[in-house]
């Protein structure tokens, strides 16, 4: 179970709904677009040198910098040291010095180009923290010397109606910008951001920490808040794994009763020490957890029975999907047990900037920690081997290492 | 397609979740149980006269009365003139004279054993509207003279939190009375029921127009109420028939914007008649309608294609499903569609007390109708097969013709 669960597509495993390209948004964008410069995929190294103390900074550089980065060179190709070059910072953008990678399943996906989306050479990681070390000049809520963090979402067409709500997840043309399609993600020394989508890291919250909350945290955040109406709702997590364990965290840290369900009975302590009121073994007990959930939120692998879970539900019940097969996967929902019981299937995808920033703040005061394996940067490849054999608990951070 | 929505099962189709005697009920009852009397089988008729003017008839009545019936001798059989007796009418029941019932697909299913749990003989009727004759010495919110409608639902365990919220048709104990199913229905001279359970009919709401709206009204309602956050949502109905015909009325009133959804071009004036702002024709406008609605509740039979109707949706877009085919049918959910697009597949079923009175409190005062065919009690069985014909536009009413 816990190898299917890690190597199970994650919410963050995500092949964007649309990728359009700017110039198809039919609706205006914001007169400083923060639109993130093309790769100059040439080598050329240029001195790059910042002052994160001053923020004189801002704006003052103006010629080519070198960034280095542990890139994919071509489909399922192993990565390798490289460099590319920016040009000036925009008025709307951020430099961060990376610091910490998570490291998700979607970065491995994206190197084998799964989706068909992946440009190359391209520098994988979008679970990113570091320090601000430049901002373009209309930057407001990041300054130099700011801890902050990226995720998955680099932009949105900012005028849908979800947009204007706060909820990018949501876009209505489609993700506009995502970190590490059409784009450099945090594998590399210093990251070039959308000042927007960059998000304050608290200080409650170690870097280390943080890193696997910006895309597996706000997976499992988002539904919770917006399924969890009252306290006490009781609330159970299928598979405990990179996303399973902190759902576990942030149910019982938000006033749920909780379940862990796994199919590995030696996982009841842990998942306990984690938050859990309950372990179930799935199949064995489900007898004894038939209708005793408000909320399921499926972290596991697409070949758990529907109809299984679904009669773990109370009445009025939510099933809560988060996780993603490959190809034209169909659930297999049985008809009257969803009517006559008046359950829920419903589909749950990151998070918007509000979620995001909220989550972070959440998880420093309630202290919600990811327990994570840290590998250096420059083992990135042996770290990704030994995630996709499943042997990650739960989540790996790759620690920059840059000499 | 008509003919095909005529025939489907609809939400009122309902088999009850679990049917379990009270006496299984581990939680407390109300120290004065509303328990319907056993129903003495026999054909003993006994003179019975109440003054429906007169307040001072409560629970005057000690003997043995005797009540005429259109019943059911025997499973897939007729119906046929018939009779039995009740005995004094407990505290908190009501006497209600019968003059009007819808007809729902349920009484025929029920009237063949589809399910199971039909005993014999008994009385079909769930759509009841008629005046109050007499009422139990507790009972407090009607009084004789009074017009009153009685729909699926003829109790609940009272204890569960659903129950202590007027959520009765999510009573966690399944369903423990029904109108119709180990009770006798509203196809007689008197029906005699729990007066928490009879619902005061408005004087805006001619009874008629009523009596569908206890069955197949609040089937749509209660899900369009709680699906419909704000103004302006778009709303789908797919199917015209008994329910959406009600559909497209309720949702044009609570403020959504409309689109009516049929495979017949037939349809359109009259859908825009009943509050559609749009008309689609399923399979020929699917690409200009994709994308296009929050919510869609599907009223149509169950062989529709599932993927379609999800691609119809808005991001973050709700599939209602209301409409229950026979077996262990399965829906088939495209999870990819349902995870990156955060959807939502959910049930419905009937609604709770609160939901029940507001909803005929909202068709009297916004004027929602349903398209009814009045045919004589006495026609029953012709009424039926006119309705298993698929020829009813959109519901039969059986207006009582007792000599």
């Amino acid at each position: 179970m816990a190898q299917a669960i890690a190597r199970r597509h994650t919410l963050s495993n995500v092949i964007h709904r649309q990728v359009k390209p700017s110039a198809a948004i039919p609706c205006p964008v914001r007169t400083a677009a923060p639109v993130i410069p093309s790769h100059d995929r040439s080598s050329v190294i240029v001195n790059y040198q910042v002052d994160s103390a001053s923020e004189t900074h801002r704006a003052a550089v103006s010629k080519l910098l070198a960034r280095r980065g542990w890139a994919v060179p071509a489909p399922k190709q192993k990565l390798t040291n490289w460099s590319y070059t920016v040009g000036e910072i925009g008025q709307h953008e951020v430099d961060i010095r990376v610091t910490h990678n998570g490291l998700c399943h979607t970065d491995m996906h994206m190197r084998d180009n799964d989706w068909g989306i992946s440009g190359f050479p391209f520098i994988p990681g979008h679970e990113v923290v570091g320090e601000v070390v430049a901002v373009g000049s209309q930057v407001t809520g990041l300054r130099p010397g700011d801890r902050a963090g990226v995720g998955w979402i680099s932009d949105s067409c900012r005028c849908c109606a979800n947009c204007k709500r706060g909820e990018e997840n949501l876009c209505e043309k489609g993700y506009t910008g995502l970190t590490v399609a059409g784009n450099h993600g945090g594998f590399q020394d210093i990251c070039r951001v959308n000042a927007d989508f960059a998000y304050t890291i608290p200080d409650g919250l170690d870097s280390a920490s943080a890193a696997p909350l910006l895309c597996a945290g706000i997976t499992v955040y988002a539904p919770l808040r917006a399924h969890i109406k009252h306290p006490n709702t009781h609330v159970a997590v299928m598979g405990v794994g990179g996303l399973g364990h902190l759902a576990l965290q942030f149910a019982r840290k938000m006033g749920a009763e909780v379940t862990a369900i796994s199919g590995r009975p030696d996982k009841e302590a842990e998942t306990k020490s984690m938050g859990a009121h309950n372990f179930m073994i799935f199949g064995r007990d489900n007898d004894k957890f038939k209708g005793k959930f408000d909320i399921l939120i499926n972290t596991a692998s697409s070949d758990v029975s529907i109809s299984q879970l679904m009669s773990l539900l109370k009445v009025d019940g939510s099933l809560i999907q988060v996780g993603i097969p490959g190809g034209g996967a169909v659930m297999q929902v049985p008809l009257q047990d969803l009517v006559f019981n008046q359950k829920k299937v419903v589909g749950s995808i990151v998070g918007g900037r509000a979620d995001m920033q909220e989550m972070l703040n959440f998880a420093a005061v309630h202290d919600v920690k990811p327990l994570v394996e840290l590998w250096p940067l420059s083992k990135v490849n042996e770290a990704m081997q030994h995630v996709a054999d499943g042997k990650a608990r739960y989540r790996v951070v790759l620690t920059s290492d840059w000499q």
